[in-house]
């Protein structure tokens, strides 16, 4: 059929067939404000996405077509699902991963749940601004060569900041090394099908699996995602059999509807839909060059350095430091004063995040907001440079061990030298600074204090503010 | 805030604020067909639902207060999610579980991840019918005395069919041997806010976990579920730690919505909507008592047999076996000259699931068509009581122990006697028939050629059709 799912969801909902099945709400048009016309389950003619056949198939190889990628699965559980399916297929149990720290929380889960050894590589900063940059694959290219038992690479690109790595290069290394590559491409949607707006993504790169959020840079209900594979390396079988775990067996319909209809537009209207974002967006990267003490990081100050292959420029950071105000000060001005609502403040620049769908609109109201807080709230800054690594991670055993041990609460500034049984991260974006099973270090209680001075969300204080769980005794 | 989240959600629309956040869509209304207005990420005032303190904490609460609860979750990834989250945190890793061994494959999900080692409960059968009663309380007393290592009992109530056992007296043996009750409500969420209208629910019996899938019969968002949780013998951090793993980061609005709004109208309009649903049902038991063939299966035929303490009315099981055509025929004719579309067929008959959002229009057409198939279609049948009981388990080895062995693929019926890498399930329900780590035996291979022979949609063949993976040889 030529119809999206949308289309052939609607045209169902037309018909006169009477659901004597769930959902209980049974597309009763009496239940206003959401689309319960078109949210079904798997009746006849609509597949099953566990075990695709027919219109659900066909959608996912649309996206597989798109994307270049040899398969592709649709996520109804976010990119979550994705990570933790393919750690769970491309490492064994009780195996070895190699991961980018600066990787989500859902890559820890994964981890933890098959009680994986992680080891750690750690992406390059950029000094100036203290964010990280990308992975050096000459770092993966050591790890690999003195731990022969890694099965697989776990890496984000782009980062939540817009930071590409090398992904070719890593995929190489990790190849040759005979190790799986999972790419976390979470923030990267729109970059292969942007028709060169933006630099490539990690299918291109020949990554084995590639995540993608669909809803995080594209026009998709918040929720879907995408799974990519390619290549003989991973085990197709194994990989299903995770998808299936780790997502509901009643995936929403919706969902599906919305991915497809997101695949649709990208085919249709794709390359002109990008066209215009990009010239807003090289508009706006202008527009703000003369601001005195705010700074718009660009491309150009970033590539090459690092080991950043490129910066995607969809994601603005805009730069407090050396205005005097905190990030968090920063992203309050601009949403109480000017209802601009950022995705993100971190200790020293607010995150925005654009997308096709923006409007002319937004990029002028941000641009006249940051003129006028640049001349009225900023002043130069002497602290210009104050930020914090992530620290050096002291892995003492498994966070699937850690759970076995006892535990202890102690008030967290009295914790130093103990081995953690609790995550700390700051979310957005999620990126841990300490996992279970690692150990309490002066590092780790110096970074997590200095997000503290900046007001930052800390979670993961599964035992009250100020305190954290630790290793009692071993067993 | 009185408001209810969809609510806020529109009033948040109507205003100015501009989105520099995902999802990508930007609520932009150019998107037709999908809610995107109402569809936003953890921004200011709206809280986060892994770590809920404002807005989804009162929605939440707002669940407990109506179902009874101490402590509710809103779920986004099914009950699928709520399943693997409370075996996890109910027992150890490589603990001990009592399964009854009609759940859902989410429940042998939760079991394989956790290496966890089951040990089965079976439903008693409805001799006359064919389908699972109730779990008797004695079967589970004396396991539980048997093994006293079991930590946490797992059953479903009601069942797919509809069929509740004595959860009271479930929790009572089991918490007087120490572990915890479990109880997969997939489809019982209509139960507790019905006012007596239907049986009583598994909160009521004291069971410690229980899951609901709001979806299945009642009318929110397909994909939508809650988790209650009472008394002190679940460890409620792990209980939070485990749902944060199993779900989405990127938690719909959406969905949080349709469950707060499902909430909302039980609590409001739920006497009267449940009251006339029970009227059209009592109506419609009536009118079909004259049928000469078919055949809808009552509570009065079965309460009190087989362990069952209640059947919920809500499911229509309309038995063919007596009438000399098979359930997916019954099932092919309902759905092809009268566009009644079925939940499900089985060997020896169909199941029609029904919620308040029923219109009275569905049960006159479904009411014409079995009486006209009745007299037109249906005739005196000798082989009325074919079916297929449950194959009693061989365990060899747990599931997450049998993922570790060497495989070889078989033809299906050469494979007696060898231990299974793989499910076997008819779905709907998703009940597995074999399970990785089981020995396939004559029994097993029976019921399955069985199944084969009415046509049903056999699940679980990774390997392709009429092949199965076997252990090799034990490493």
């Amino acid at each position: 059929m030529n119809h999206s799912l949308f289309e052939q969801l609607e045209n169902y909902n037309q018909m006169d067939y009477y659901p004597f099945h769930m959902p209980g709400h049974k597309r009763n048009s009496e239940i206003k404000g959401f689309p319960v016309g078109i949210d079904i389950t798997e009746i006849e003619g609509f597949d099953n996405l566990h075990h695709a056949s027919s219109v659900l198939l066909e959608a996912q190889q649309k996206a597989a077509a798109l994307y270049g990628a040899e398969e592709s699965f649709f996520l109804v559980n976010g990119s979550t699902a994705g990570i933790l399916s393919a750690i769970s297929a491309a490492v064994s149990s009780n195996g070895s991963i190699l991961l980018a720290r600066n990787s989500h929380k859902a890559a820890y889960h994964g981890i933890f749940l098959r009680n994986i050894r992680a080891e750690y590589v750690y992406p390059e900063m950029i000094e100036s601004y203290g964010i990280c940059g990308g992975i050096n694959p000459n770092e993966v290219k050591r790890a690999l060569e003195h731990n022969r038992s890694i099965e697989a690479v776990f890496i984000t690109s782009p980062t939540y900041e817009g930071m590409l790595s090398n992904i070719e290069e890593i995929a190489d290394i990790t190849h040759r090394n005979h190790a799986v590559l999972i790419v976390d491409e979470a923030h990267g949607a729109h970059l292969n099908p942007s028709g060169g707006e933006f630099p490539a993504g990690a299918l291109d790169g020949q990554a084995d699996i590639v995540i993608q959020s669909l809803h995080k840079t594209l026009p998709s209900l918040t929720q879907t995602a995408v799974l990519h594979v390619q290549g003989e390396r991973v085990n197709r079988g194994k990989l299903r059999k995770y998808l299936q775990i780790y997502q509901t067996s009643s995936p929403s319909y919706l969902f599906m509807a919305s991915i497809d209809s997101c695949i649709h537009m990208l085919n249709t209207q794709g390359r002109e839909l990008f066209r215009v974002y990009k010239e807003r967006l090289n508009r706006f990267y202008e527009q703000v060059k003369d601001l005195k003490f705010l700074h718009l990081l660009s491309p150009e100050e970033v590539e090459g350095i690092a080991a950043i292959q490129a910066m995607d420029a969809s994601k603005l950071c805009i730069f407090s430091s050396q205005a005097g105000i905190s990030g968090s000060r920063l992203y309050n001005y601009l949403l109480e004063r000017y209802h601009l609502q950022m995705e993100m403040a971190a200790g020293e620049y607010v995150l925005a995040m654009t997308s096709i769908m923006d409007r002319e609109e937004g990029f002028a109201r941000l641009n006249q907001a940051l003129h006028e807080l640049d001349q009225e709230v900023c002043q130069s800054a002497e602290n210009a440079s104050e930020w914090a690594q992530l620290p050096k991670a002291e892995i003492i055993m498994t966070a699937a061990e850690a759970e076995e041990q006892e535990r202890e609460i102690l008030p967290f500034i009295e914790s130093e030298g103990r081995v953690s049984l609790e995550y700390r991260y700051v979310y957005p974006p999620g990126i841990p600074v300490l996992v279970p099973g690692e150990r309490i270090t002066r590092e780790v209680l110096e970074v997590l204090s200095y997000y503290h001075s900046k007001n930052l969300n800390i979670q993961g204080q599964e035992s009250g503010k100020g305190k954290i769980a630790v290793i009692n005794r071993m067993k």
